[in-house]
């Protein structure tokens, strides 16, 4: 694994779209910009999701990315509001279809089993374990900016597992990589 | 209304997904292209959503579409089709925005009521209609194809009432129409 890897994470909704991006050089994953696209007063639709697609591929540009990874949730409320996400969906992956960046998706339990070791962590546990993962300063107030970041860095974790190869299980796992095992 | 405007019109599904285009040279609408992906034989989801963004493109491309006009049920069976419909959609939508071609939705009973007068016709019967306005040999054997056409057309037809202005009611817009009154 010697050639550079930038992951964009994303969190696609259609009031905050959360985004994340990481260097991953050698075996260290590098912060390169987190934040979030603010959509909540924005009322006509197709606004929204211009937004999200134009952003999408503008950070792309920006940070030559080469793989997307998308939080997406398979279950929902209701019929009409998954109808929305997966139009949110839809146009950040058109946006690495474009730019021919493969894709990723994680459920959020995945992502937060990832980053936290538990699938239930609240968004600030996450954050907190982000902070850490990552060396940024500060927690920002808005968690959906850590959203992004978590899907990003959990691709990274998992395109590891999937480079490193044949684990037989989650202990074989532990015991191939110690450095990875929090110390008590 | 003497400038040409071309409409695409897009019946998104995973499965199958319809498309058509229609010119406006004057008043009357004249078929460009029309016909569906066969989606059904590809198992990998995005490959599905690739393919469903690069034919809108590239039909936008090829026939200079100025609107894309998209059928969009609100209401399904459940939120797991639901997502894979805004995903499909949300490719569509955003193929449209990445080349500045404005969008526009319609509902399958709208688009039935626009073409035949009766928003519980069947596909064959929206056939048929659609066979006699736009004048085509024969009807495709794949009623997807149909779909499509017939969402550019519902468009036109809109379209030519908001471009007409303004009728207070039905009445006034059949007052005003009296070439678009089926007679007996």
């Amino acid at each position: 694994m010697s050639e550079i890897k930038t992951i964009l994470g994303i969190d696609p909704g259609t009031i905050f779209t959360g985004y994340g991006v990481i260097n991953i050089i050698g075996k260290t994953p590098q912060i390169e910009n987190f934040g979030y696209l603010d959509l909540s007063k924005i009322s006509d639709p197709y606004e929204k999701l211009k937004m999200i697609f134009h952003r999408t591929i503008q950070l792309i540009d920006e940070y030559n990315v080469t793989e997307l990874a998308i939080e997406a949730p398979f279950f929902g409320k209701n019929v009409q509001s998954m109808l929305k996400l997966g139009r949110a969906q839809g146009v950040s992956i058109a946006a690495a279809l474009s730019r021919e960046v493969e894709v990723f998706e994680y459920s959020p339990r995945k992502i937060k089993m990832a980053i936290t070791g538990n699938g239930n962590a609240s968004k600030e546990q996450v954050a907190v374990f982000l902070k850490n993962i990552l060396k940024f300063d500060e927690i920002p107030k808005k968690l959906d900016a850590t959203d992004g970041l978590a899907v990003a860095v959990c691709h990274y974790y998992q395109s590891k597992i999937v480079t490193g190869g044949s684990y037989k299980s989650w202990k074989d796992f532990i015991n191939k990589n110690p450095d990875r095992v929090k110390k008590k």
